[in-house]
């Protein structure tokens, strides 16, 4: 399939290089700055445009891949073109409904993964939600997605809302826990790396034990001495005691609950 | 070497199975019930006993492993006995100073990771954090960790309360974010395995990048269309509404300073 580029941001870098993986084409990158286009578009060797009426039309897909703001107001501006050309569209954005896209044959592929430029994502195991407006374009969006990945689901724009804020638990705010504990490491000159076992071993737990099921530490067995003993060494620093304190009493809600 | 466990829960489990496999015996294991004191025993092929004054005091380490609220009075129980026999004692605990173990030869020996029962830990990749109250039992204590761990470590009673406050966040406090998402998405009908791929690309991130520039996500971008409507969904839950309006404050606050 000959796919256009929309953006060339963690997201639209890993999807291209998924894409070419796959054994199809990117027919061309957009990016509002001509840098950005032109640095991915070396990546995929292919054509770029930094300029919206340019974006090629003729792809069997287009994919939008731009900050969510951005979204809406893109598909506003390619909208003419696109129902003159009958060009199928979709966007990757986990918490954006499909109709947002104001275009005829419009659809969603929003591949559930954190992505940072610098890093690539091996795309065949990331999870792809996937929506279309239509039965048709369903089938060509599934069979797109299948070729990149091994897990493929369709899902509703109002489900994919829960999905997305599920994983901005999973992902964002667990990544944010370690990065207040490499901060208070780094005032004791204690190196972040020493943590790497530990975060591993939390994580691999939750393949085989239900995270409820898995929660260890002060707050799961309530051990008042070891938390206000915590809370205040903490004392220096408002943003961490509170959400010491706020994260303690959650683990202690959902822990009686069991 | 002889090792006396006194304790018989996750980390007195997974430390019991460690020792054995690096060679040396548990020759008994104390638990205050007569039931999980044999459950342990049984798996290490050892003696066992629920009476303080039959603890087998002959050992090279008697390895103190049970709550932190109980050591120093288990400490104080087993003072006298201790003293006739010259015994050397450590304990397991993260945020406990060594000096609790108000007995004459004392240590520490801190395995820093998350022990459920339910699973066994490879004890060689384990951090473990180490001390002692003279350069001789420094000496033994060092040995003893060498052979069961790769990764051994001194550390004053001071710095490992910072140690231990870091991994509640790495780890406990991760682990909560994805029971926050599990009952999110069981509500929805979405299953929890479908946030593993995203769970395990946030972990390996952390070998190559720091915890500050991995994070991706709303919060990061102070996406605050999204971030209000996230908080909009999270209304019938202040609990999980709260933590999320904190964290994002609190991803934004660090990734300001970056």
């Amino acid at each position: 399939m000959n796919i256009t580029l929309i953006g060339a941001g963690g997201v639209a870098t890993s999807l291209g290089l998924g894409i070419i993986a796959a054994g199809h084409s990117v027919i061309q990158v957009y990016s509002r700055t001509a840098e950005s286009a032109k640095r991915l578009a070396e990546q995929l060797s292919c054509k770029w445009t930094d300029s919206i009426s340019d974006i090629d039309l003729s792809a069997d897909i287009c994919i939008i891949s731009v900050k969510d703001d951005a979204i809406a107001t893109l598909s506003e501006q390619l909208s003419k073109r696109a129902q003159t050309n009958g060009t199928l569209f979709v966007h990757t954005a986990g918490s954006i409904p499909m109709d947002v896209l104001n275009l005829p044959r419009r659809g969603v592929f929003y591949p559930m993964q954190t992505f940072s430029r610098q890093r690539t994502v091996d795309f065949h195991s990331v999870p792809v939600f996937i929506e279309a407006n239509s039965e048709t374009d369903h089938v060509v969006i599934e069979n797109f997605a299948k070729s990149l990945s091994n897990s493929v689901h369709t899902l509703s724009s109002e489900d994919r809302k829960w999905l997305h804020v599920a994983a901005v638990f999973c992902c964002n705010f667990a990544n944010h826990c370690s990065a207040l504990a490499s901060t208070l490491l780094s005032r004791h000159g204690i190196p972040f790396d020493t943590m790497l076992p530990l975060i591993d071993e939390t994580t691999r737990k939750l393949h085989t034990l239900s995270p409820v099921d898995a929660q260890t530490g002060p707050a799961a067995r309530w051990d008042k001495k070891v938390m206000s003993a915590h809370e205040e060494m903490l004392a220096d620093d408002a943003d961490l005691q509170r959400i010491y304190r706020i994260m303690s009493e959650s683990i202690h809600n959902i822990t009686q609950k069991k």
